[in-house]
């Protein structure tokens, strides 16, 4: 049986490879109910998205700061947005993450990172949980002006590591992402940690499990055509 | 000074004509916390844009439910999904709707609604609250297949009423579908109620303001050339 022949992996790194369980605390530090969160990050990614749809950019950053003001209206000053944005350079790595990185390594994979955030942030962040061994390269949407789903951003990922499209895996926790790689023609694998129900309208994954190993894993074994 | 010489208003719908406040005792009857509603939206927002993003489509009914079904993987049956999506079918108008259409009618603009939902709800829910007499046509993006802020939606909306984009203007409440109808070469104003701040990342309307009447004031007052 033919194996999907996946030489890259393209890690998404928010809620993918680490939590953002950190932003909690970081919340709750500036006066903001920790449970404004996931709707907080909803927004970033509802006007993240509606850029891309017009074809616009604005970084992830800038994203997040305004759409962190909107939550309280009557004021979040800088030093309130400064401490929230600050949180995303401590954010903690998933228990599975390095785990599903060592058996990827081990197998001959290469392995990217690949976020709608900054690469240099990405970078920091892979070497404080010291797993930035197993990562040959952060790579950003900063470099195509795109967010993901857009079609442009995975195809950076396949063009910047030196493979065709088909050689390249999505790995994510957002079945949107997965999604969009897919159209894009990347193999893909999603990880229900977050989500834990893919909405119908999006395609299906590649190869899909509650863990990350278990994903990286099934990327490995999967036959070149769908089940 | 020459006016905007705007004939054709149209009106976003969620939010901006109704509100999703009737959503809130729907979530409390299926034994969700109505705090959810905003989570939910946005998600429902982000999904539908993903899907725009790559040029693809579902309709809003489909995004929602499967949405609303993420909000407890634990299990959301089907009649407590059909419970909220029956919701969106007894909104109630915002009072500042009637007066805003009245204004506008009685300069002679005319009115449409442009919706990322249904044109048959919304006909619906225009007729419910007595509205119908001031809306000549209820539009979606389902003629079009891509959610606003796509510019084939604002474009749509024009051809649909017989003038030009500049002719057209859209309210709405969200600074992201301003963004998308300004792009797309309509006028817009936006309307405070929500949001209360727009994100900088997005194209400033042509008018603005806290109630819909001085917004819809606004557009008919507003130079041709912005402040």
């Amino acid at each position: 049986m033919e194996r999907l022949g996946v030489e890259v992996v393209a890690f998404d790194v928010n809620e993918t490879l680490f939590s953002l369980e950190r932003l909690r605390p970081a919340f709750t530090e500036v006066g903001l109910d920790p449970g404004l969160v996931p709707l907080w990050f909803a927004r970033v990614l509802r006007d993240g998205f509606a850029l891309t749809a017009v074809g616009e950019f604005a970084a992830f950053a800038d994203v997040a700061a305004e759409t962190l003001r909107g939550l309280d209206p009557s004021g979040i000053d800088d030093a309130a947005v400064a401490t929230v944005l600050g949180a995303f350079g401590e954010l903690e790595p998933h228990p599975d993450a390095e785990p599903a990185l060592v058996l990827l390594r081990n197998a001959g994979v290469r392995v990217v990172t690949l976020t709608n955030g900054s690469a240099e942030l990405v970078g920091r962040l892979l070497v404080r949980a010291g797993l930035g061994r197993y990562v040959e390269r952060s790579l950003s949407v900063d470099s195509v002006r795109r967010w993901k789903p857009a079609p442009q951003v995975y195809l950076y990922a396949a063009e910047a590591t030196g493979v065709a499209p088909g050689q390249v895996a999505l790995v994510a926790a957002h079945a949107w992402d997965c999604d969009g790689a897919r159209r894009a023609g990347l193999r893909t694998g999603w990880v229900a940690r977050s989500e834990r129900r893919r909405p119908q309208f999006f395609l299906a994954p590649d190869v899909e499990g509650d863990e990350l190993p278990d994903v990286a894993a099934r990327l490995l074994d999967a036959p070149s055509e769908p089940l």
